[in-house]
């Protein structure tokens, strides 16, 4: 993504949308850390680290609440028990 | 959830929905550490150690506050002290 | 609450709200460590941990944040101050 | 507030409204470590490490947020560059 | 701020929202350490360490989203592609 | 940013809205330790830290909800699926 602009939060579905969550966490990581070398480097020992994983997945967790807001939560309908 | 994709974040009961929150934070981890093997063999030590449970269940939280946003909290009616 | 289906997010007082958000925050924790056993054995480690107490008081304040959303803040009138 | 029932999260002003943000962070902790005896053991320790002192003014934003939100922010009137 | 009162959150412009943010950052860890004296102590310790200067960092960021809210986020006009 | 002042919240493009992200992380660094210098010193150690670098990725995400927020998610029109 490094050299990707980011167009828009809109996304078709929620995984693609999950997708475009893990592509902001790794974007945040890129911009402190611009050295692909370096960011390889580290790679091997972060995910084979059960709370570097962990922190991961809430960075993601985040950027999804965003994306999720962004695509009003991708609903489709009201759904039945909509007050 | 390797396989599944992400279809939509409604679902019928807040159960559901932690159990979908649940599986979100899975797929965070899943995306950075592909592969199984090294997962389950990462298991027994986190599982083990009460602050990576405490981890765990923080990134559950941010993505039950997106599942329950998604599904307007689950109201059936407007409660009484509704203003 | 093991055994307990999560109904509902609806609660009567911002003291069950928070009763609730303890709850999930337990929940989450129970999933990726589903032995009782297990817990307990923990349980006198991180509970005379002030750093564990922080990051549990810290799960429970995210899941508050949705219950309280849920229900609408327990607002039972408009207040004073309201544009 | 171990004997204080939670009533309601509206306050007078923001800083009422910062010191609920306190008491449920610190209702937080008590829920996991009812002991009192055992909480002042802890205190002198988190309260002269920098890292605990952050991690608990974090607890306490999150809270803040929820309390904040509660108020519609104690905002007495609409502000000039309203939309 | 250890004697100011937190009178609202409304500010003039972001700069100054940032600020408030600052100091109820700040004032969190007040609330749980008191001492001048000993927040002096620390401070050559955290102000030196990166990860609890990303710490304090991010409870600013948290407080800031706090501020932004109830300042409708500072806009004076609709933006051109609000819908 | 140092002599920077925050002007607004609006930006373009999501683009745009991230990189103002990256600063309000930065900001919240500098305030605490203004000086430039050491600054620089640690930058070697976080910048080739796994969890540090992911820790930075964090506060990145949780302005850009904010940013995001207040550009109103940069939609241009309503989506297929808005209800």
């Amino acid at each position: 993504m490094s050299n990707d602009q980011l167009q828009m939060l809109l996304t078709q579905t929620p995984e693609e949308g999950f997708e475009l969550a893990v592509k902001l966490a790794q974007k945040g990581v890129e911009i402190t850390q611009p050295s692909e070398e370096i960011r390889q480097m580290l790679r091997p020992v972060y995910s084979r680290n059960a709370d570097s994983l962990i922190a991961v997945s809430q960075v993601v967790a985040i950027h999804f609440q965003t994306v999720a807001a962004a695509n009003n939560y991708w609903r489709m309908q009201t759904p039945q028990y909509w007050y």
